[in-house]
């Protein structure tokens, strides 16, 4: 079943806002309250739902807890992955600090840079080897995701490494587009460009 | 004039590489390598740099540093902006600590937080102040940029009382969509969904 980008957003902030109704004590809510919460139509959420089997009871809404375990269980968050971090810079090493990660199961096991000013640091736990040591490490212990947090140019290498390795599912820091193979999912997260959008709309106000 | 959204993202990455370019110390560069590097055509390239002005010489491309300070101009990036943060839970703590922001201008300026646990915290040089006085701080030292990094259910609220003291642009790390006025500018950014839209790729290869 080929489900498309944005209702895949959507499960995960149905998800978010249904552990917050949990956290609550809710028992229930509406495909309404969900649909309000995340900025959609409530036909719109009876519909991303249903792609998934039927959940609601007319009129009774759906049950919070059952609809948590389903959503967790679709979007593949019942289980750990193992994560590593490729550029341990300044993005690098926040990404490392950053708990959020490791408490919804993403656990960064391994980080790598190419300065030797670099390799060796130890953050949050996490000693950080040499770029040169990726692909061996992959080879004995693979990694479910890898971080590309590397500058531009360095990028699609590490990246081509990574797929040799085995890694289906990059997520990538790097202000550059990623050229791999079908069979790997990437996804782009730039903070430079978000805020650039922001200042050039600032700008030409 | 309307500049789409995606010129706008493909303005900050021809910057990006011409930044790169110009460490190396080249003097010029062509519409083709420019193309390449973002992944895209080289008359798309040329399409979106001419909605600014013509920069480029037939045959011998484009000056570097003069198409690196016209970006700049363009871009908004020429002048620093006051940024504060709402929210010091992980990710507005890694947010405060990540350099990268204050080196393209965007300094952080204050933060906020409700819990008073937290405020009073020194974070990089920034105390945390009770979100209660947000609006009077913005009343007396106005803000280009907010950073909201609350919860999903206190993000709205805090939109508005952003919007209210006449911040313009807001960087969104709630997973939740913001209602605000149109001449406020919102970007979004969502670690957790770009993780789960991964975990989800794995699940259901």
């Amino acid at each position: 079943m080929r489900v498309s980008e944005s209702s895949i957003r959507r499960l995960s902030l149905y998800l978010r806002l249904l552990e917050e109704l949990s956290m609550r004590g809710a028992a229930t809510v509406s495909s309404d309250v969900l649909a309000r919460g995340v900025g959609t139509t409530s036909a719109q959420v009876r519909k991303d739902l249903s792609l998934f089997g039927s959940f609601g009871k007319r009129g009774l809404g759906y049950s919070v807890p059952a609809l948590v375990g389903r959503l967790r269980d679709i979007l593949g968050l019942e289980r750990r992955y193992r994560v590593v971090v490729v550029g341990v810079g300044k993005m690098g090493s926040a990404l490392i600090r950053y708990s959020g990660f490791a408490e919804r199961g993403f656990r960064i096991a391994s980080a790598y840079d190419v300065d030797p000013a670099i390799v060796g640091r130890r953050l949050n736990g996490v000693v950080v080897r040499d770029v040169q040591q990726l692909a061996g490490d992959l080879a004995r212990e693979p990694a479910d995701i890898a971080i590309i947090a590397t500058p531009a140019e360095a990028a699609q290498e590490v990246a081509e490494t990574l797929a040799r390795a085995g890694v289906k599912a990059i997520l990538n820091f790097a202000p550059v587009p990623l050229a791999v193979p079908q069979d790997v999912a990437v996804k782009h997260v730039n903070l430079a460009l978000e805020l650039e959008a922001l200042s050039y709309a600032l700008r030409n106000r």
